[in-house]
């Protein structure tokens, strides 16, 4: 018998209760082990909840008992968490999280005290929800040399523009609506500034390296620019956007990490992932390409990612289980020094300087759309394109990046 | 220092040793463990091959030799391949696989013995290439009862599909092309009549149920009956048409697992999947849908996957591995049972018959298909379907099912 402690009685911890003891005949009919949850920490009662009895409010209840050998911390932020996050590890207790947050900012240290102490610091939840991800990249890519990720990390800012790409509208139009479903949240900067993308770039990107990826460092541009005339002219010229994580090897072995929103192809993988979907594409140097779709966020998914972390704790005890980072810090490869091809929204007015900054490039055009067009720059390099626009600000009205 | 002996020194052979040696520094930094080739066994030798003073004709050389502790099997077919992999299990030594014929045909004995004699059979690779998908279905969604498993799971047929898709060609035209091309098979049945498909979703059902689904069982049909017809319809009614492995569980609890062409709706992310890549769709009760895509062959990545099994079964040493099942046959419920739309290609002669038939159901047309029409049945019983088509058989000249 598995004793599990949960952190936290949230969505996500109600949820990992739920799948824990929801499927337990299953699990442990797969895993020949029994796991049931002992203890579920939570400030507040739950009066006539079904596991009433397992709430406790001091932490050091857990930690004090010997019993329990995974802990699920699903209480999000970074203090208290990190507190007991910490203190369970140093006990030799794993600890199963879905916090990105802390995962960004800690998982260093968090990892290094798991490996200390003979367990386990797990984070499969932290990125893509319910999407196995961070499994397969350890260790069924484990012999790989991975080249890129490429990831739609973030639900709220997909189901945007995925509405927006379908009925033509703005994005003012479609957030409120996204906030009244409760697809957005009442302060969704983290979202559409596209910071929560850009914690999971981290932490991918921290185990794609074995190094640290200071999330301070990224550039992230989040989806606040967007409007129906980009969307316009990206489908005339066979493209959708998307709101992209990307992570990737440059000429020299540099990585270059930035969160921006992408045209990506039609016809692309990447295109097929709509609403709140998220899908991740993974390139090794043998493998190729490879994708993981699903569900990014929501209780059960994220739940169901959480309590896979809590089998592979209980079935790999006393073995290793790879990936993870060291402290060393990654230097990036300056945005600036990136090629890409680029999608601008201009003036008419400016077309003919255009094509004289960039004569590889092409013009796009849609019909009904009077004053302001399309220009495909061919591919080059982003601080030559800075450069070149920066006497034209006030003509230019949107600057995307082309997905390769 | 880890050896490893690679049964079968053909392409996914060769992969294997250039995966293994080409990303050694790699694999070593990540799992803490060194990882080499000691020997290969072929009937050949390879005079002036990098790895020839590792070639071995008899393969008790590597049997007895208790430096090695996993084999990879990558000779295919069942005889040799057979006897080789139950001795290496026998004495303890771990088989990573590819062969999914044998995996199939043998894996639950293998299985069993592996168990019994403290090692692994592993067989990554053998469904889906280079997409990381057993070990996430059996590692990652081991908290989920798995509802369904939805896969194109053979690149041939897909790439054949896609192109007549694309280009309004007929299957003989593209068939020959994929031929001259070395996408497809002088003897192109194994692919073309779903045989590949079929042995790659019992392998997928067996991890589903923990028991066995006999492949003989299986009704299957492949691609052949498709035409430039059948896609102009499908195209008119918003979809495009794949070869699919389809295992899932009915009402009632039954096990439904057979495979056929399918219509799938264009913005479905399994539509999305074209050419010589794999998608395999995985929904569970608690996750929902989830999606792996890749290179379903070719050297590198189904070699990626092998040692991708290999490297797990050295770091799982002294743990268990979950995946696997027991001899219990499942029984199926019957084809004739299950419930689909589908659409039916017929004489414009037949509609009036098809409309009293199924009066829920949609005429489909396309301009310049003088003779022919499309209907769409809306949701029937299989049995009853064939039933009422029983005596129209020199009318109806295409009968698909529609993904749901």
């Amino acid at each position: 018998m598995i004793s599990v402690a949960v952190l936290g009685y949230g969505t996500v911890g109600s949820g990992v209760v739920e799948v824990i003891e929801g499927n337990n005949a299953l699990i442990a009919q797969r895993i020949h082990k029994n796991i049931h949850v002992k203890y579920i920490l939570d400030l507040r009662d739950f009066p006539g909840d079904p596991f009433e009895e397992k709430i406790v409010h001091d932490v050091n209840i857990i930690l004090d008992d010997p019993e329990i050998s995974v802990v699920c911390e699903v209480m999000g932020g970074v203090g208290a968490a990190y507190q007991f996050s910490k203190s369970a590890l140093e006990r030799g207790k794993s600890v199963c999280t879905s916090n990105k947050e802390l995962v960004a900012a800690h998982g260093t240290e968090l990892l290094q005290i798991a490996k200390e102490h003979g367990c386990y610091y797990l984070f499969e939840a932290s990125v893509g929800g319910g999407i196995p991800l961070i499994r397969p990249l350890v260790r069924s890519l484990a012999a790989e040399k991975i080249e890129s990720i490429v990831g739609i990390l973030n639900g709220t800012t997909n189901y945007i523009l995925t509405k927006m790409d379908r009925e033509g509208a703005q994005l003012e139009t479609v957030l409120k609506e996204a906030q009244e479903l409760g697809y957005a949240e009442r302060n969704p900067e983290a979202d559409v500034q596209g910071h929560d993308a850009c914690r999971k770039i981290c932490i991918l990107s921290n185990l794609m390296t074995g190094h640290f990826v200071d999330s301070a460092e990224v550039p992230t541009e989040g989806i606040m620019n967007i409007s129906a005339e980009d969307f316009a002219l990206a489908n005339v010229a066979g493209y959708t956007i998307r709101l992209l994580g990307v992570s990737r090897v440059e000429e020299g072995g540099r990585l270059s990490v930035y969160v921006a929103p992408h045209l990506v192809p039609q016809d692309h993988i990447l295109a097929g992932v709509s609403d709140v979907f998220n899908g991740i594409m993974v390139t090794g140097n043998m493998v190729g390409d490879t994708m993981y779709y699903g569900k990014g966020a929501g209780k059960l998914p994220t739940a169901s990612a959480v309590v896979s972390d809590v089998i592979d704790a209980v079935l790999s005890e006393g073995s290793e289980i790879p990936g993870g980072w060291d402290s060393e810090k990654v230097e990036l490869w300056p945005l600036s020094e990136t090629k890409s091809n680029f999608l601008l929204r201009v003036d008419k007015s400016l077309l003919g300087e255009m094509e004289k900054a960039f004569p590889d490039g092409s013009i796009i055009t849609v019909s009904g759309m009077e004053q302001q067009a399309g220009y495909l720059t061919g591919c080059v390099k982003t601080g030559d394109l800075e450069q070149a626009l920066d006497g034209w600000k006030e003509n230019v009205h949107g600057v995307l990046r082309i997905l390769a």
